[in-house]
């Protein structure tokens, strides 16, 4: 039997939800590893929406579980509905919307606020020793969870020292590379924190998501 | 030098744009393979926009360049400002959009008309002897336009019926392979026109990619 991924996205889109490149090539990770995968998203608006041709605000509110059912083409568990007894892991792809939607991290660095049913997912799959693996700024929500974990963004140096004020431990690393934490039971990978072409951040979360995997017991 | 590849997009979403997962692994595939990318899509609303959680018609407009920007994780040229002389290739991945937003194939099968701009820039590939990719549904695309080819949508025995009275000659595929129409310059593969798991449907698209930068000259 292939394990059972909860991939909790953050809506459709790199400046207002989930990335889509990270999203699909965890998907497709998954999917070569033989793993079976639920897509998850909490039911409510995201922060805003942007025009993501010119960087605009955009006067119209979009669901987060509605959007992130374009990229899972079709079904989306609410957040609410997540029985955690369900799955064996579980994997946040990047993209600003982790980081406005599930969280103030980007507007508030390490003064952020987490919004509640994130915060009880991510403590429920940790608490339950079930492996977590987050890539592209989604760690910064592990951290603001858990405060603690020896986690990656990449290399930018004010995201690693926000980390850091979280309680987290940052380790620098490539791209194509990830970091394991096995105390924690947390993999991160920096994808798109670093400006790198769309095959190199595939690889290092092809290699996120098999780590999570093989940390699943 | 790498190959330039023109990537169309109608979208973001499978029911009503371009398909997320296609249209990812036409990008990664190019970048893997050293190919440089370009997205451009017509900048006009969208045919509608669906509710990909429910299936629902929202009561809401959307524009086709402004939502594939979601993919293209910004910058997307108009179809309007294409000049063919800067690409070697153009590339259509699928979604409803093709077929509802390029066309009207989705509501009327062999009887459907094309966009200008569409008609104009695969006429004007196919005239400067540039090979065009396209995969699941975006091949009736070709169809309309050409009214002549070899080429595949998998095995939908109805949708392959409108393909050939529209003069085009169908070939069954499976998902993990493509099909080369080498007198006309055409590459064509099943994607999620068949019901199968995002890394066949990736698999089948990088041999599609792969066929069209052998075909560039």
């Amino acid at each position: 039997m292939g394990k059972k991924v909860c991939v909790l996205l953050s809506g459709c889109g790199v400046f207002d939800g989930a990335e889509i490149h990270e999203s699909v090539a965890t998907l497709l990770a998954l999917s070569k590893a033989g793993a079976e995968y639920t897509i998850a998203a909490p039911d409510r608006n995201q922060h805003h929406v942007i025009n993501h041709l010119d960087g605009s605000e955009m006067a119209e509110t979009r669901n987060i579980r509605v959007e992130s059912a374009r990229i899972a083409r079709g079904n989306v568990l609410s957040t609410a509905d997540i029985s955690i007894d369900d799955f064996d892991a579980l994997f946040l792809p990047g993209g600003f919307g982790a980081a406005k939607n599930f969280c103030s991290f980007a507007f508030e660095g390490a003064n952020a606020s987490i919004e509640a049913d994130i915060q009880h997912l991510v403590q429920a799959f940790h608490n339950a020793h079930k492996p977590i693996g987050a890539v592209c700024i989604a760690p910064a929500v592990l951290a603001l969870c858990l405060r603690k974990g020896t986690l990656t963004i990449g290399s930018d140096v004010g995201t690693a020292q926000a980390l850091e004020a979280l309680g987290a431990t940052h380790t620098v690393c490539p791209v194509t590379e990830m970091v394991i934490d096995t105390d924690n039971n947390i993999v991160t990978a920096p994808a798109y924190m670093e400006n790198a072409p769309i095959h190199e951040v595939a690889e290092g979360i092809e290699k996120a998501v098999n780590a999570v995997l093989a940390l699943c017991v």
